[in-house]
């Protein structure tokens, strides 16, 4: 078997995109798994090219991390990230992040340069300061598009934005519910790959969701939430914060491979397809094998995979534009 | 079947501890089992009575939660809290708190008042504002013990405290590791519970490991890892915060009844046995039917435990102090 990689930028995707905001997400998938299919070939380790391809979807405005992050209920930017190498099971996590440019990078100094998993907020800013990562004005985050998705938000919601409602009556609804108080035309954004060895990590980032509270923690910096690896798979999952972080859902494909012997396929099919409600989920994942699967339940998941053999896909709906 | 109920106060134990520091402990322990049978016997809901008893053990000045909690590198508080319900699957979660007199009653605020799972520091201190719970200054935690801890864990450490070498070069070394950079003779707190009917809960609280780094979030906060309950078991986490993310723990002893069919002893003893590095991690936990299980890998766990058929005990070390 040799190398391979899979990709997300997120799972909120609508049943269709006019052209002007479907293409520019297509170039900018195909662009970062080029940027991935070129580092694995050059031997790069997994955890160095999930963090060089989350780097490069962060820098990307069309998605909703980094650059192009949505914004808090008080039009104020929070970002998080988190990375997870499979061998060591070492991991790094951030949130709250205000002024840095690539959150993932700094989830990755976390794991190696202090005793901790996870920092946020002051604390992870302080910490971005002492390790002399690229920081900028908070500004420089805020997209028009942004801003117009929040005053939409706030419109919509209306209802919703003195959160004195839960959103979520019943969990396990089987009704298709919208994305909830934050519907979005972009996402969260992951990778994760193998390297022929077997070698496993995964990372993913986010802006969290429009018109979030101020100080919410969604799912992207929670291990075993959003971002999981071990020596068996690597998943990175997008959606519904709140209902990957109740499922454990990345770490739930493992568990689901580790305790019940399933395949990758047939274990993340499970999480997405009876453990968690439609609407809400979707995640990339590949196997110490080289296997992927990228299920979702929502209506769309900006996706793209590649393998070392010269497979390689980009796709939004279910109909995949084999390249 | 009837009622069970089992709470901790930390798995920080050291293999023996002076009078004076054990029995005041000892006492607390069965002073909030006490509050947990009555409230059991009363038929107050499994969700209420953890929170109920958590508040207590965080009002004692004697474990790392609340009154009690430990101090960061910098000399300040910065406490985290989880609950959840077992049969909803409904969570609420804290974390950098300052103010906050009950760190638990907040996360259940977060849960029930909100549209998301987790809240974090200027944000969570916002919301408890909003929500008129009990605040203080700040230095109403911070007790005498825990000053002069920090104090002993920076010259213990001093190599330690730029951060620059990570404590666990490997996470799968079977050798006893102290408790790494804010060893304590105190510890988080977490309580789980089950009604005759089977519903279940588990809510955990920290101040987290004395000379933390500002901005540390540790397990207690993270569903999955400090904090886990379904249909099947509750279970609260205690030990070294980076441990137990990455062995998603609470989830795992979960998912091993869940997906292998194990027993709960059977599923907590594989985690805390074969899962965790020595020296680590200790849990409480109870399944629908009533079963109990409180294993730890640490010298000795503060724990206590009762069921309905009258049977209770308080330990520290192996030999429980039967009631």
């Amino acid at each position: 078997m040799g190398w391979a990689i899979a990709l997300h930028g997120g799972a909120g995707v609508p049943y269709s995109l006019p052209p002007e905001r479907r293409q520019p997400r297509e170039e900018a998938l195909r662009h970062c798994l080029q940027i991935g299919i070129k580092a694995l070939n050059s031997k790069m380790t997994p955890l160095d090219v999930v963090e060089l391809v989350v780097r490069e979807l962060e820098n990307i405005p069309h998605f909703n991390a980094g650059r192009g992050s949505v914004l808090t209920n008080k039009g104020t930017i929070e970002m998080e990230a988190s990375i997870m190498d499979g061998n060591t099971m070492k991991c790094g996590a951030v949130s709250g992040l205000t002024t840095v440019v690539n959150a993932v990078s700094l989830a990755r100094l976390v794991m190696e340069n202090t005793p901790h998993i996870y920092l946020a907020f002051d604390g992870a800013e302080e910490f971005a300061r002492q390790q002399g990562v690229e920081t900028v004005d908070s500004s420089h985050f805020i997209t028009e598009e942004n801003i117009e998705r929040l005053n939409q938000a706030k419109e919509a919601n209306r209802v919703q934005i003195d959160y004195t409602q839960p959103i979520y009556n019943d969990t396990k609804s089987e009704t298709e519910t919208p994305f909830a108080n934050g519907d979005s035309q972009t996402g969260t954004v992951g990778c994760v790959a193998v390297d022929s060895n077997g070698n496993l990590a995964s990372a993913t980032s986010t802006g969290g969701l429009v018109n979030k509270m101020v100080g919410r923690i969604g799912d992207t910096s929670v291990i075993g939430a959003g971002t999981y690896a071990n020596e068996l798979c690597a998943v990175s999952a997008t959606g519904v914060g709140e209902v990957i972080i109740r499922g454990t859902v990345a770490r739930d494909v493992a568990a689901l491979m580790e305790f019940k012997g399933l395949s990758l396929k047939e274990a993340a099919n499970i999480v997405i397809h009876e453990r968690t409600p439609k609407g809400t989920v979707g995640l990339v994942a590949v196997s110490a094998a080289g296997d992927i699967a990228m299920p979702y339940n929502t209506p769309g998941m900006f996706r793209a995979s590649a393998t070392e053999d010269g497979y390689s896909e980009v796709a939004i709906w279910s109909e995949p534009i084999i390249e």
